[in-house]
């Protein structure tokens, strides 16, 4: 039942064939071509292209098939190039000579974008559950340690004295961006190409809505020959990961600038640190590290499959077949680096008393701009009151002193980091109380991201 | 007025110098600064900060700097190192003393990215504007040509019979998810960030929201570390880009095809084609092969703009000076590769002949699907119609014969071309009738997409 | 004998331990694993650091171990996370305590830059066979059909006249370089990195140059910090890869070009093209259209390996752990599309008569370059004789004629496609005469390009 | 003179010529093309397709040309496109007529190959000096600083002591990489591509050798059509330089981290830090900011040009364009970055106590592996010794102790610091002596790398 009998003399080539075939990699689209076949056929009977009896046999062969796939037992067949052929084929040996319509108003073509839309819909709603989860921890560890302080920094360098809390949430925030862009590719992607044939559709009276309806999709995708030729709902996916993936990683290097020797903000506990297999004494964030370097491989992918769409003219061309791979790693690789790093902000131990000491250590003065913002509430123009701060830090650094001590009792905003702290009361600022607010409205937020009602069943790991 | 007074006793290396510098081309950001510094100016006089007479003098002053700016008669001084130290530095020679006010409860953390994110609105909407044009082009030449038909392809194979302008509104297609994808974008960056001061916010009693209004956002930035430290609103901005400059290079490579010796679907007038310095037969279609290689540089900016965010710890770090040099060129890039494209749309001229030509060449066969799916619709099994169609196939390029000819009488679907087009009578396919609906469903959804009004003023070219 | 034995209270959590096990692929570096390894327990045992006995168990040990790895008979345990362990414990298992005497003076950091050294290595001699191999089909190409004439084109429009010999030739130049760039990056890499340890080397008395002979590398690397932190040597070969993949890929789009029914330079035989799941008459050159494809993964791994590599501090971090699966892939994915392009050219089919009628065609004029040399030839200026032949194909194309008919007899080189040709008779020019010497020189040069004696076991497919 | 004249009727479209002008950037070519001018004039006379007053014309025109253009006089036409044009249209402003002969026998093709071929050139040169000052620096601190002791860390925790001098020769040891790179870089692109005329040579009796030689070229380009399509040297020069980015963004990463307040291994003067508009007393370190962040745009250039080079057939098309903004900021950039990393490098005063006391902290235990290791001098199996030293790391820790109060008096290596470092005396380690070698060794191989005499003039800064 090859698609090469009839037109082809001879067998292809064994590098092209090695280098064409998909079955490797796309025999995790398994269930989604099921699925869409199943809503497929179920329509080819509906519009009388198939018969009751021959609906009933591919329903029944396609249920099988789906249960060998779920338990493992489905013999693949390599040279049955892909997974669509390899459904098919199976579908024959199973109940004959009717497998051979099930393929009627359909290439693959539009079946195959079917089935990489329905693995999206399914990795778009479980990256966001591990978006949330992340989240999730972060709000709680913030909570928990509401009352910590520790210097922001600015260029690595002390800057100002914040709340634990509330550098925490500024992870949070990036998160729920990143909430709104999967969701919003998601939205977008939310077309069901079936029925687009080869690239003008099909001559034969099918019922596209139909389909649509069965598989949960919002909209029919609107021209033929875009829907086998778009792949943006992967690149969009990918363009989401990719920025995702950057904040992971920027989260990740605090994690292993805090567990250092030399920052000592948090402890990493045994389960979310390695050894070294030459030195004894060591203890590693790995997690952190991995998290931060499989951003790499996340910006790579995007920007393969960018390189591979550049210049196509329409419409479906085979390069497109280069889609999957990395759309499968991104994915994975997401959800684990989500899961890696959640765990590692769950299990993190901070100290209370060496974020303190940052904060106030006089070398550091941290207070500096509280103590000009000071002076500019006694009217002193702030550029001005930035050349006096500035000229009594570096006597203090010259002097061995504190900010404080050469400022005198008359300035005490110099001296007192939480005063500081309480002031910065305004909306995003790192006041108590308005960090006890955003905790709250960052909780609310999350829960108020639409949640998302599974339509099909969840994307397996490779 | 140099922040160095005060804190610091030596000039700048002249390498940092050099590189540190931003004038050179954050200049583009001096009327979105002065907009914002406006805004910031009256909210301190609101919140009594600055006397009426102050910010009578600012005002002036700022407004005196935006005719300067818009005239180009700004002098710029290269030592004060960015556009906001400049802008401020001429305030200064302009009002005096009051101008240290100014800076009052901002830091340049905030600042720049206030005026980074009223660029990316105003560079969203002249995007959206672009994008639009050049769809209403597309369903322009489709409805003028609606009869036209041409081969569809696949794998750069003549597939089927298509009407052009059902290959046509596939760009439009594109175009119109390119659109929704910068509104999205541009959604989740209408947040106001002034008011995070350096990177906690700021001690004086400013409104926030006052700013907000004034600048015309929909929300203000949640978190003061973020609000300095994040990028997302441009990287977004430069991964929708980069997914609109890859289906323009698509579109490019089709009119490179089209106008080639070889297809010879298309003339392009002389208004869009260059000639060589040495061939003086050469007439070339420049303005589309650059546009194809443009996305070039639009991918790069993604990706460099990507790997200086990767593992940045919070908040501000001066790496983040890179986000705009890319930004600009990308919106630059896509403002004239969307103009240019458009022209050439505008200007082809499609060959009825030879677009009908190669649909109907007998080698080319593009009416075996339809035969096939005849053979289906008397009850054939579709994978068996496929085989004995294959063979035809087989024996007419064997006896130098058309399709029809070993098709028979019989098979009147295999000769006709136009009736296998109104065949496809379905949501998505090219039948003529549907081919209508979709233009003028086309022209709905472009005109449905949000009006942007414009809240500032234009971006100007670099 | 887990390295977290002693030091660690815990398991490691089961999300880190999935992200930072490496089993599932460098399980590949088995026989590089075991190569250094047993080069280096012979070091140990010559600095008596392994008594005789010690050493003959670990040499028996590990290749009882190297055949397991051969035959697919070694029993992996993923939770002995990488293959260094798997290699160590497996050898425990067969020679008990001997085994934990393996590791002394030896890190994982420099075990596994070891490893990858000798990856490489046989990576770029098995890439630089299949380069060769695909210059010689060009070469072999161009000499079977070396009196061919096509049209030269400069964007995508016919230029000049050209013999398709020297066309092909101009892709040979191409993988030339490439086998330089690949031959310089081996050369560049050729260093022993063993004895480095964790990061500073060891205190053990260890003889460096004893393995780097037995291992064959030209040098030792000269610092230990770097040797662990580097990872140049996969950056370059990824470069050099990314280069050759973007050369493949615009051979490909020749033959996808070639081969379309518009163009119809070339005919692809069965054994390189494919069918079509809806459409019976396709035949489609897929192979090329993937071997075009493969560029974008290709480049994404350099850009995924840039970026993971940006800003790491000294010396190893677990982020270079991402250096292999990159690698791993760029080396299937170019051993693959090496052999499959060289099967695509072999089997091509040159359709000699198209192509001498597109380099003749009245309409496309390409010996207009040749009418204003010879103008030239005369004593007018090239200028001006440009502007005049520019004005005789405006009146060609007018009045339907050939540049010949309105040129007059007088000018005999707007007629002669073969004399334009021939008289293109200097170094790199496309006279028969030139293109019978290119060729010859090509071959010289390949095999000049110094013979790679295999230093080690060729490098196996995933 | 236009190239349009004759042949085009309409003006081209102004979106198009906007896209397509390239005179604000390739001006910077000027003196590289007045250049290669001279020499093809020369050609042209001694060939006899120039006079002696023709040749005497030109030559005089083209020098005051390029006295023009070194003098900043030269008045750029901005209709003219692009510098070729330009040059050409002023030498007719000068000497009338003749200037019309100086496109003889070539094409703005291989014009503009020559041009920045002759730009590689200059700016590898320069490149190469940039590195060689930067490794100098490196070692000079070094030498400077031979006996500070600090920690060598692996996943950023603290792993074992180490020389500060070992240190910072692993980056002179990058940076040698990087030199050989940019070295066989520019080997492979020392050919010379004029008299590849559009793309298949010239039928007139040019001497290509003539312009080779008078050009400074090794070779001759061995293909007219791959001379004009070919780019290869750009995209290794890029890829070179995005690999020393690369580097120049893992020494920056480090200097940001060691002048933190938690590090604190060394201070950077005033002259190579900045401020805060808001807070007074920051201090940041910019400069090494600043070029961590530039690798960003520097994989983005490489990337860009990657992308537009796939998929381009033979031979030139109008996208290679895109080569030059990329060139010419990456090389920008690493000029820049190498002399600010430098200026860094000369400046920052170690910390010779803070690092010591940070490779001596009792908590951090850098000796565990001397400690190990010296039980394996006593026999025991290194896994065992391994075992044994991490019981003995979490038993100090539990107690508060050191390693060596826990290891007892039999055990110094747990306690000896530089006894640690003297053992480390094996090629590569970091014994002092070895690390005095290493050192003198630097200083000859940088030495030995071969010097660049200049051939051309130095390349200008933008």
């Amino acid at each position: 039942m090859s698609i090469r009998e009839g037109r082809f003399d001879e067998d292809l080539d064994p590098a092209i064939l090695a280098l064409s075939q998909s079955i490797s990699f796309d025999r995790r689209l398994g269930g989604d071509d099921v699925e869409g076949s199943l809503a497929h056929a179920e329509m080819l009977h509906v519009a009388d292209l198939l018969s009751a009896a021959e609906w009933e046999a591919i329903r029944r062969g396609l249920e099988e098939i789906r249960e060998e796939l779920e338990r493992g037992t489905f013999p693949f067949d390599e040279r049955a190039e892909d997974i669509h052929m390899n459904v098919e084929k199976r579908l024959a040996e199973k109940i004959g000579a009717a497998a051979g319509k099930l393929h009627t108003a359909r290439s693959r073509n539009d079946q195959v974008a079917l089935d990489l839309r329905l693995f999206v819909r399914r990795a778009t709603r479980e990256v966001k559950d591990g978006i949330r989860a992340l989240a999730a921890a972060l709000i709680e560890k913030a909570e928990r340690h509401a009352e910590l302080v520790l210097p922001a920094y600015t260029h690595l360098q002390r800057a100002q004295p914040v709340l634990l809390a509330h550098h925490l949430l500024a992870h949070v925030e990036m998160l729920l961006r990143d909430l709104g862009r999967f969701a919003d590719a998601a939205d977008r992607a939310d077309e069901c190409p079936l029925g687009s044939g080869a690239c003008t559709g099909t001559g034969l009276p099918i019922d596209r809505e139909f389909v649509r309806r069965k598989l949960g999709f919002a909209r029919l995708t609107a021209n033929s020959l875009d829907a086998v030729a778009d792949r943006d709902f992967v690149l969009e996916f990918e363009a989401a990961a990719a920025i995702l993936a950057v904040h992971l990683s920027r989260l990740a290097e605090e994690i292993v600038l805090w567990s250092t020797a030399e920052f000592g903000f948090v402890r990493l506990p045994d389960s979310v640190a390695t050894g070294s297999s030459m030195m004894p004494q060591k203890k590693n964030p790995d997690g952190a590290e991995l998290v931060r370097g499989k951003s790499g491989r996340i910006v790579g992918h995007l920007v393969g499959l960018l390189t591979v769409m550049k210049g196509l003219p329409l419409s479906y061309n085979r390069d497109l077949q280069e889609d999957k791979e990395g759309l499968f790693d991104t994915f994975d690789t997401l959800a684990l680096s989500l899961a890696a790093i959640r765990s590692t902000v769950e299990a993190m131990e901070p100290d209370a008393a060496r974020m303190r000491a940052a904060a106030l250590d006089p070398a550091s003065m941290t207070t500096a701009t509280d103590l000009a913002e000071s002076m500019v509430a006694r009217g002193v123009p702030f550029r001005e009151a930035h050349r006096q701060v500035g000229a009594l830090v570096r006597r203090a650094l010259g002097e061995g002193k504190s900010l404080g001590e050469v400022a005198g009792p008359d300035a005490p905003a110099a001296g007192d980091v939480d005063a500081g702290i309480a002031r910065k009361d305004l909306p995003g600022g790192t006041a108590p109380s308005r960090v006890r607010a955003a905790i709250a409205a960052a909780r609310a937020r999350l829960a108020a991201e639409k949640g998302d009602e599974p339509r099909t069943a969840e994307p397996d790991r490779a």
